[in-house]
């Protein structure tokens, strides 16, 4: 049993700052960087795999839409093909400044619609897996969904995502809200462990259900963003990934 | 005595169309690639390398000013770092796509205004080395320039380059226009053979000016590029590069 | 009975051209004129209306979804407030250039992926109409669409487009194809001409369908588009609205 | 003896937020709004015409370079021509949504790189009053320069611009760094009515040099803009503009 520990990372654009990379940075074990389309710029990415690289966290592609006006949180009409494409241009964008800085490519992941729109079409959610099959890394997703399918049936590697800071349904269905509210730290860290150690988690209805974790993400972008992901790292100390 | 032919491919952006990479891919010896920041997308990016791996043909590098309204034709105040990051991010983007052709990225070639600033400011001779010298291939350059003089001192490779279809005026300079005019293709021929052979070129003012060829550049837009091509391609035959 | 000849105009971008606007402008009467989302830039948007300016063609705004790599045919999430106020942006742009040139603005259309998500959308008709009723001039648009009933029912003006160019299937619908074929311009003109005059249209089936017509539609982008617009302009002459 | 004081305003991009546009707004007479070339989007300008309605605050077009990830900082080469389409374009846009809230355009002023162009090329300065002209209000600019000689021989309307949180050299010159440094507010007050009452600015080196202000200009992004704005706009209340 080891987990890793994702976060958003390097979500500035010029001279826009969002995150706090340098806050939250030792407190996780994946950084997943955007790619520049739905956020970032070369400087962002370069200085944000700097910052891994110097707390020897490992570096995922956080590819997207190509939507920077909306944060790539807009779905939008794509095709297999150009899917895949998209894909490839961001990844290796990634894989450029990480060839600079001397440390591989870890893993990948979907941001924002994109994420939701490979969990439920085919598609979309082959058109990832055209290009993902290329890099030969985990892709960290939404178990139990379409995408994971897919995936695994297609012999790629898929890494069960569990989210922290988020509430889920009784369904077993995440409920993802634009803005993240504040959360209490300890009991994001005590909920994640019991999601870690007993597989389950607590609904909003009371229901306790099961899920699978290999990688617990951490929002950037909560207002106690810092605070949530030293408290889950601090409980998840014994049983994290090398 | 042996030489390249370059071309810039992969040109087209959405669902406009420039330059017939179908015809002139066959008469190159080196395709360089937009990397979507003066043109291309990652679609066109993608067709332009399975070309050009059907013909044998080796794939650079064109990297470019951010600037896709203006097709990397206008200057732009740059600071040395940002330059060499804008740079590692279009050669990292061209290299996903080389990774899934499963072909290696054989050279470089600044685009536009960006060739012309290589070659005659310091710190952007410098930004593009710093950049370049991560990815250990030839650049196609100027001969006789800052950009040169900088790029050898720093132990990189810089490839000479002779433009078969522009003037060079009485001082050796490259008299570059805009819109380039249709040029006679056995005319083009005979002065780039004798440019390699005899090392030299005759200015539009009647001198003969010594010159270096290690690559000769075709350019994609003159109205009768492929005629051009073929003719120079022809020409050259018994000094092409392996 | 009268009718306008509406031609999308202006959609070259940068160094990029499409559209044969010189060729097609004199026999229209309405130029929808891109507004830098889904093509154009300011060079060719002034460019276009000082050639309508010069053949006496209205000027109208052909906003769209903002999508400049897929030329406006993707369709995207959007909420109704961001809808208009895109529109309200790319509307005001073109009035910029009208003002300079001292005419009016004409009409407004969507373009694209928004045309049809404007036709069978609610909030996406409401925000277009959001827009649109600042500017008091009609919007042209698919007759019996909920665009048409929620438009109208606003108090705006719709004006019915008839497409010169185009097929409808036996219930009446419009079969949109990614690239236009070339189509007969004699066939065109008559098939228009009885629109227009009978108003009944033969589809693909043979069945006559009745049509409303205000406005005809000849697309720039098939590829004998210029003389389709002389043929439909020739015979639709007795017709025209002033 | 009549002063308006200026901010830029609406600077903030889809989900990146920069300035505290509530907090100044009470405190000025002019906003300058971004036009969405440097910064700003669709929603964004909208929010900051409809907050500087509510407070009565006059609305000018913050025209830029096309430079959304160097925030408009960046020198550009741009000719003329291109130059007056590029701000007819924004102008425009802006305009659009002024029609909307019904109030009308004040004034205009060109944002940071360009903001120096225009004072030191001539090309570029005649490309401002080419597109300017056509709008018949003042544009805000530095005094004493190549911008405002072209500007007002041409007969157009040039608001000359004082500094409130900004050194002056010896030679009369704006000290403009790009990060600006938190101010004492009380200090910039003294000043800058001291620049308005007597003409006169005191330099780094100590000088007393002439000064002519018809606009004070209180950046956003000092640190503490809103206190800085509070306590000038105190200061100028007896001398403030209708």
């Amino acid at each position: 049993m080891s987990v890793d520990i994702n976060c958003d990372m390097g979500e500035s654009f010029g001279i826009y700052r969002v995150g706090d990379d340098e806050a939250i940075m030792p407190h996780i074990t994946q950084a997943n960087i955007a790619c520049g389309f739905h956020s970032s710029d070369p400087n962002h990415m370069r200085a944000a795999i700097e910052l891994a690289r110097r707390h020897g966290v490992k570096v995922g592609a956080h590819f997207s839409l190509p939507d920077l006006a909306g944060f790539g949180r807009r779905e939008m009409t794509i095709d297999r093909e150009e899917m895949a494409n998209i894909i490839i241009y961001q990844i290796g964008a990634l894989k450029g400044f990480l060839d600079v800085a001397g440390i591989p490519l870890s893993h990948l992941k979907p941001h924002g619609a994109l994420y939701g729109m490979a969990a439920n079409r085919e598609h979309i959610a082959h058109g990832v897996a055209d290009a993902a099959e290329h890099f030969r890394v985990p892709l960290l997703g939404l178990a139990g969904t379409l995408h994971e399918e897919i995936y695994t049936a297609r012999g790629l590697e898929f890494q069960a995502e569990f989210f922290s800071d988020l509430d889920y349904d009784d369904e077993g269905k995440l409920i993802i809200t634009r803005e993240h509210a504040a959360v209490d730290p300890e009991e994001a860290a005590r909920r994640t462990v019991r999601a870690v150690t007993d597989g389950l988690v607590r609904s909003v209805g009371g229901k306790d259900l099961p899920v699978r974790v290999q990688t617990v993400c951490v929002h950037s972008d909560t207002p106690n963003a810092a605070a949530v992901a030293r408290s889950v790292h601090t409980a998840l100390e014994p049983y994290l990934a090398a």
